[in-house]
């Protein structure tokens, strides 16, 4: 009987291909490790048109066993990490062979190589890393450039217990990810006969919230023959990913658009802040910024884009009403009769920028981020935003985010930032 | 039948309780947005003397279903996150009604709430959210004051199905950080039976890394009885974690400190920019920043701090050079001389910063963040800080960190943090 990968490659269909992703390692679960794998893995399959049907994750040890059965039942592919190293909570090779029923042997290039890691760095090899070039019977050794410990590859029909591909990779990243793209990758394409990948699209949109995308235009991109979708909201952003054929995808994306086309910050994966330098660059403008209750999360923001010193190159982060006054001579009849979180306040600070910078755009905030400082009238998470142009009338415009003091700054930056787009 | 969990309390002893993390979300498996959730979980859990046993993450939708099942028949408790919104494939509150065999009915208070939410952002509300207001019949509805999803906690013994404690909670982390430290932390520590937590103490430390604990610290840190230890390593800071006795404790942090005093940066978690903000409160000084390279990045770190105002009053942001001549009066023929990035620069820009503040003590930095702009003599990741203080000799100091832009900016920004930090 052929395994569902091998059907899929043989007829030429492609039906769900189930793979997995087990996880080992103690470090993982008491959270001083950050486990990255499974979303690096992810990104690595995402454009074959392959994904992650379950990612788990044990500790070390016995674990590892109930893990592994389970997961070879329901899986045709599974893709284990870590505890390939030399000491004794290392079992994931002799927790696999027992699971698949297979005998451990020692393979001969495996030790070899072992051997030549240490005696090129000049070091004794200890007898603990004679078991790393252990590997199940019939399996496939998998070089490892960068450790001591080989990977593994299972082919589906070598056991009789599981119809399912097992690779088993070592844990640190800088050794699992080459081997993953030279060895795993190949492989599980060849096993699930991917030859062209599907296409995708990432469109991303603020001012909006992924509900927005519940009136109506969801059910019209469930509707869509071959498309795969989701959402993925962020503070201030919401992006919409879409897999599928070119005419399922182009589809999708107009179906969007008809609603939300002022709202598109990219369709290229371009965060807000690549998009406004990109912007400024093309059209060769210059941007200043003049903050106070962000207190430089904008210019930092902009300045995260490599390329942002053509377009940007004066910031003032005005906390106090006198840095206000100084830098961009708002005036303190303004600032006593309006308040520092006004309309007043916004737009000749953004004016001030402009004429202290020389740039083309200024974009100001002021706002009270809270926890303390709200007032009835002005409430913590209120914000006012200013836009100043060279030859055009001055903008500002009230938004409010009653949230933590860093998302509070988030959301307003977000909005600070949309605002310049949008006039470019 | 009383659960492990229910046993544990009621006995006192704690044989191990288990439980499980299930993280539902197709934007996990797709790579786009990295699971933090399992990580983050297990570092609440570990000053109670808790663990993660095994930690699953799933797709939305219908495979949330075998993984309960599975997972409710295994553990003592499971730590369910996601697929508490409004849309169609967010399945988590019907699938564990369903699994557990309970009704879903409608939360009168988790209702007004959610309208509340909304009324509060003038935003009408979409009938869509009206099913966050389920709840399976006799859970408690877990108050959400940071986003619209309420959470849910099912007793064990509640269904006819499993003995295990269920908590499902929002995915985005700033509205289940908050949830998990005010609702779920009491529950588990009752149902564990958790009544004294050992001691724990977390030492903040910037300007070392990891392995410089390696250096016989660590060795002497496993000697000492009754201590369990660990490090978590984030860009330019290494925190170490402490549980046990508070003797174990105070030996410990007596190891510790014996060699790192100077670059303690707290021991009751407060982050860098919170001590630099409370020393500079606690002495009634002001700080201004100078920022070419880290873009603000600087002052943003600071007023991320309530109470930042207080102390923090002008940031200027001097990308360009000119910038650096107008705000801060940095000599053209310096420029010319040193170029941008060198300690004749950093220093005017630091004491320009505090000339036109007329704070007590000013951070610049100035340097080349790459990926382009570097040379050989001033290659890509260097940068210079300068310190100027009211009546005492500024000084400058050259970093150098090779990293990708925003950990490079990052890097930087610590540095000049804790320049501050030292001075005070």
């Amino acid at each position: 009987m052929l395994s569902s990968l091998e059907n899929r490659a043989r007829t030429g269909n492609a039906p769900p291909v189930r793979i997995e992703v087990l996880n080992t390692g103690t470090e993982l679960m008491l959270g001083h490790t950050l486990n990255t794998h499974g979303a690096w893995i992810a990104r690595e399959l995402f454009p074959l048109g392959l994904t992650i049907a379950r990612q788990t994750t044990v500790p070390d040890g016995e674990a590892i066993r109930d893990a592994l059965v389970e997961t070879v039942e329901r899986a045709d592919a599974v893709i284990v990490t870590g505890g390939l190293g030399p000491t004794s909570d290392d079992l994931t090779r002799e927790l696999t062979a027992e699971v698949l029923g297979l005998d451990l042997i020692e393979d001969e290039a495996a030790m070899r190589s072992i051997e030549a890691f240490f005696a090129l760095r000049g070091r004794p090899m200890a007898d603990s890393n004679r078991k790393q070039a252990l590997s199940p019977a019939g399996a496939d050794v998998l070089p490892n450039p960068n450790g001591t410990a080989p990977g593994v590859y299972v082919p589906p029909r070598l056991n009789g217990r599981a119809n399912c591909a097992v690779f088993l990779l070592p844990g640190p990243p800088r050794e699992l990810h080459p081997m993953f793209r030279v060895e795993v990758i190949p492989r599980l394409r060849a096993l699930a006969g991917v030859e062209t990948p599907p296409h995708s699209l990432v469109l991303k949109f603020t001012g909006i919230g992924e509900s927005d995308f519940h009136q109506g235009i969801d059910e019209r991109l469930a509707a869509v023959p071959g498309l795969e979708y989701g959402y993925c909201a962020h503070i201030g952003e919401v992006d919409l990913r879409l897999v599928g054929g070119p005419a399922a995808i182009e589809t999708a994306r107009a179906i969007a658009l008809e609603s939300f086309s002022a709202q598109l910050v990219s369709d290229d994966g371009s965060s807000l802040e690549e998009t406004v330098v990109r912007l400024l660059a093309a059209r060769g403008m210059k941007l200043a910024t003049a903050e106070s209750c962000t207190g430089g999360l904008i210019s930092c923001r902009v300045t995260d884009v490599s390329g942002a010193s053509e377009v940007f190159t004066h910031g003032f982060v005005t906390y106090a009403n006198e840095a206000k006054k100084e830098l961009l001579g708002v005036s303190a009849s303004d600032l006593e009769t309006h308040g520092a979180v006004s309309e007043t306040v916004a737009l000749a600070m953004a004016e001030g920028a402009l004429r202290a910078s020389g740039a083309d755009i200024a974009v100001s905030v002021t706002g009270i981020a809270g926890p303390t400082g709200g007032t009835t009238e002005k409430p913590v998470g209120t914000a006012w935003i200013g836009l100043a142009r060279k030859g055009a009338e001055p903008a500002a415009f009230k938004v409010f985010h009653p949230r933590n003091r860093h998302d509070f700054k988030l959301a307003v930056s977000q909005a600070a930032l949309d605002a310049v787009r949008r006039v470019l």
